[in-house]
Formats: structure tokens, sequence, C-alpha cells
């Protein structure tokens, strides 16, 4: 068995088609607030990051454009959970474990993520057919 | 706003076919554990839970039988996630309150969980498509 890569369930991405709609419901539902909003443009999405407890997040998604992978996700399956975002100490290094193992990697290397994160997705077909990212936060 | 409900992201539910194959995955590409594993026959899953971190796990859940609710999501959408958990302190409590909201609840009163905890599912309807549980752990 290899070491513990993962430190903690960073984050549940959820595509939505409307930010601000899904936000609301989170917010009043749970209580969730907004702790960071940004748009990523490499990735097509618009995002939300409201914290369910420090470290933890509900990370809701938008697309900004229909052919982005969360507009190509809800198109298929409609709104729901699209990944799993899994904390790591070091991304590189659990990205370069991981290849050792024959992982198949989306990400050969990380790249910038939420709140200024490192990321690195790994593709679903190895982790039980779910969208995983790694994320080594910001110090 | 609410006050907040949720504790912490408890686990992350995912279907699977084989559910020794699924552990043995989980196992050799993170490092996690098992901590836990049952059967629940009410539910018609077998399942594991791997530890992320105190309080934070896998769930790995295979269908004892084709038409259970786990069962019946493999033969839709494949493996993937199938629920998220989120601790709570008191889950009638919370029932409670989302009652109150108009959120509406599979399960009406909480019932028996993974690990002896209390545990309740939201509808995936109010909750942007995301079968959602509830979990009061028990102490």
């Amino acid at each position: 068995m290899a070491d513990p890569l993962l430190t903690r369930i960073d984050h549940v991405g959820i595509a939505c088609h409307d930010l601000d709609a899904a936000i609301e419901r989170y917010q009043t539902i749970f209580g969730l607030a907004v702790v960071a909003r940004e748009t990523n443009e490499e990735q097509g999405v618009h995002e939300a990051m409201l914290a369910v407890v420090a470290g933890s997040y509900v990370q809701l998604l938008a697309p900004t454009r229909p052919e982005s992978p969360v507009g190509r996700f809800l198109a298929r399956r409609g709104e729901g959970v699209h990944h799993i975002g899994y904390g790591v100490e070091d991304v590189e290094s659990a990205l370069g474990s991981l290849r050792g193992q024959g992982v198949r990697l989306v990400d050969q290397r990380a790249r910038h993520g939420s709140m200024g994160a490192a990321i690195a997705f790994l593709h679903p077909s190895d982790v039980g057919g779910v969208l995983t990212e790694l994320v080594q936060a910001t110090p």
C-alpha cells in the first residue's frame, strides 16, 4: 500500500446552469458562505467556493460557453457532481507517484486552480469513474 | 441566511460494480485504509469506508441486487459519484429546519447509516442535482 497521498476532501465540484441561483440555494438551505468567486477562462468556468469548514468547500461551477467541459457535462448529464477534489501536500510529487503506478492523468503538470491552488486532474477511468482533482492549497 | 448546518464533508459515496476491486484501487492509488465494512440490506448495498482523514471518508458502494438504488444507478450512469454526505450536529433538527424551508426530503426521519451514524437523504431536486446525505456521527 502506498503512503497516504490525500490530506482532506478539499471540495465537491457541482455543475450548475445558473451560478447565482446555485449560490443562493446553497446559502439559503445550508447557510454556507461564499469565500471566493472567479472565472477561469482556460477551463471555461465561472465558479464560487462556499466553505463547509476550513479547507473543505462546495465548489459551484457554471460554464462560460456551451462547449467547455462543464458545458458538455451539463448537456450530457444535467446538474450534479462534476468532480471531487482532494488535498495533497505536493501536487507535482503526487503526480509523479501516480504516473509511476500507471494511473491515467488528465494533467501531466500542475496548473492554476481555485484560490491560487496548484491542481491537477486524474482521469476517471482509473479511479472508479470519478473525475478526481488533486489540490495543493496556497500556503 | 440560515445558521451553518454542515460541520464537514463527511464522505463521497462512489458506486462501483465490484467492491473488492474498488477497495484495492483506492488503497493502491491513494494509500487509503478501510476503517469499516458492512452490508446494509435495507439500502441493498455492500459498503466500505476508507478514511481520507478523521471524519472524512471515501465510501465505496456495490449493490446487493440489481434493482437496489445503487444497482439502478450503475445501470443508468455507470460507476461514479452516487451521493455526497455532509456532517451535521443533529440530523433530526436539521431535517426539521430543511422541512420548514420546503426542501424535498427522501427521508422524513433519520435512519441507520454507516458506522452507526444517524443519517437522512435529501432529494437531489432541491440541492442542484446532488443526492445529499446528512450524517450525525456516533459520539
